[in-house]
């Protein structure tokens, strides 16, 4: 009896856990501060009011022989598939009900899509990068090659045309960097991938906090429905972190290795997956709505306003950073070459404010520093005046 | 780029589709006929009341900034396996609600857990077999040996001594043959597996059928913990097929090949999976409650009751059969040695009764055939009916 050895190669990364050691520490020191967190990565807002009601629906339908609903469809029910794809249409990317996988979120597309391809394939991953896409594939055994996210590309890496790789990991509006790529750039993958017959895995999860003219779904670029597959997520644009809803496209047209690739994770799914609950697909659904998308846009530019405050203390600080528009994150060179752990202990310290080191995410993320507009706007406010106090002092 | 080409390998069934065309072309050509299905696997009696209240409550919580919820644990919220752990209790099993996962339904885990396995492990499955743990063995290159259930052994298969196996699936009761192993039996798996130094995978999601004095789970036998882990699932014990929820158990003494099994798998879910819905795990835990249990025990005697009409009318017409006791599933000989589809197109077209062949679940399923206990009462009875009526015009 053995174990996938390639587990043995998994690095234990215990940044979310050395975070919170340290936080927890200092507040049992120092019983009478408040501490306020930008580090979370978790939405804090309630569900809109429109999707809580159609859960609550769904979950009446079950109480009913005439309403209930056993095993869904492995792809998910055809009205929510349609919702999204004419959510699509409405920033004027074609993508077919039929081309939709409904699923219990991103991650677990982005994890076990691997399923699908051999392991004699290079992967390429941005760095810094969400530790996803590189565990799951050590799992899986595959070589992974890095592209290196810098304050020279803006966090926005781009094609090494002298570096082959099969699959490639993209995520724009980017989770740690909030760096969003415009359509040029992504061209650049685009046609990068398809000269190296490779497939682009493009995570769009926050592409609903996009507020400028950049593409909110890599199938807006020319060419990507023969090399790219999207993945999804209504855990950011709509608060169901705790709900778990995704979706997954992959046009129907997309062949590599004589294989169709819709087919393959059909195959897939129906293997190894059994369709969403039903009341969250309703759930779901409602988010697409009319009076959805009202209900959870206010949300959104809740969380927007928050990121607006912090680059803007950062722009009167004349602090480097990525991010903040387009994206929930921002993303921070720490002042005087501080290191990412140096620069957490000082605002844990004298400002009492929790963010994320960068170099958790990755070797390129050494000397930055993540905060995140999820939070409360009144303790945004508060943390972003104490920051200011704090790195005032520092430069004087 | 190329394809996992192990999926090359996967053997299409067209069981379930093949039923469908013959029965929609019969239903088609015979529109004033009543056909009956009795080849249903999923469940068709409402979620229990006090489940859709909890499921609703739940889904109120995130209505609301103070109760809302978002990432979940990945293994499952506290007092949900703390729930389940008590389940166990109650039927004099000893696990630990620090042993459980909670997870979106038994088939997600049957066909993930062999991601933190090597692909150079034999597994052994009973035949005739669920199809999952054959076709996801298959997409990760596994050589796979079958265990015969056949009459000789009442549909449920021994170990052999001579045939080395690492991974050892076993369903009990079983889906599709209804048999259901007592304690001794399990312990000659148990013990075989000590010896091969193997690991059961031990799918229970048909323990709640269970009336007769038989186990309910793998760890009711002695020496299980060192070598096996389980799968359950509310879709049948609850009625949860559209609701989606499971748990799986992993002692946390349970070690291989110098890792500890418990371990490997939670790395394994924290990267790839991102834990159940809020308000299903609500729900989940309202099954485990006192009203709980008293209701979702109302819905399960109704099938018992229908498996115990199916039963009798083949005692009556004196057919060898398995399952109708212990499970919602009747697994029966074909009368006069017709082959699987030859009873099916009989029945179909002299009872309208639907049925699975047999031999869709693997070769030792030839010449047999699956009814259910899913449907309607006043269908079951008028199913039986005609059933008894065709066979004995047959056998004068």
């Amino acid at each position: 009896m053995k174990i996938n050895r390639n587990f043995d190669n998994l690095v234990p990364n215990y940044l979310f856990a050395d975070v919170a050691k340290k936080t927890n520490a200092y507040i049992a020191a120092h019983p009478d501060k408040k501490v306020i967190k930008l580090g979370i990565g978790d939405v804090t807002l309630p569900l809109a009011p429109v999707v809580v009601e159609a859960m609550k629906k769904g979950a009446e339908d079950l109480a009913h022989k005439e309403t209930f609903k056993g095993y869904p469809d492995y792809e998910g029910y055809e009205f929510l598939r349609q919702a999204i794809s004419d959510y699509y249409k409405s920033f004027g990317v074609a993508v077919g009900a039929d081309e939709i996988f409904v699923s219990d979120g991103a991650k677990s597309d982005c994890g076990n899509i691997g399923d699908i391809f051999s392991k004699d394939n290079i992967v390429l991953v941005t760095d810094p990068v969400y530790p996803v896409y590189v565990d799951s594939n050590i799992m899986a055994g595959r070589e992974i090659v890095y592209a290196a996210s810098n304050e020279a590309n803006g966090f926005a890496a781009l094609p090494d045309e002298n570096v082959k790789a099969d699959i490639i990991y993209l995520c724009s509006p980017n989770n740690p960097t909030g760096s969003a790529y415009n359509a040029e750039q992504l061209k650049t993958w685009v046609d990068y991938a398809l000269k190296n017959d490779a497939i682009i895995l493009y995570d769009s999860a926050y592409e609903a906090f996009i507020t400028e003219d950049l593409p909110r779904s890599i199938f807006a670029i020319e060419g990507a429905r023969k090399c790219a597959i999207e993945m999804c997520s209504l855990s950011k644009t709509a608060g169901f972190t705790g709900t778990r809803c995704g979706y997954t496209v992959i046009p129907k047209e997309l062949e590599r290795d004589g294989h169709n690739i819709y087919a393959t994770w059909y195959r897939r799914q129906a293997t190894k997956f059994n369709g969403v609950s039903w009341p969250v697909q309703c759930a779901a659904a409602a988010v697409f709505s009319e009076e959805g998308q009202k209900q959870i846009k206010e949300n959104i530019s809740y969380y927007q306003e928050n990121a607006r405050i912090i680059a803007s203390a950062l722009d009167e600080l004349g602090i480097y950073y990525t991010g903040g528009k387009n994206s929930p994150y921002i993303w921070l060179k720490c002042p005087n070459n501080m290191g990412s752990w140096e620069f957490f202990d000082l605002l844990l310290n004298e400002a009492n404010v929790v963010g994320t080191p960068g170099e958790g995410f990755g070797e390129n993320g050494a000397g930055y520093f993540r905060l995140t507009s999820f939070g409360d706007r009144e303790n945004t406010i508060e943390a972003v005046e104490r920051i200011k106090k704090v790195l005032t002092n520092l430069s004087k």
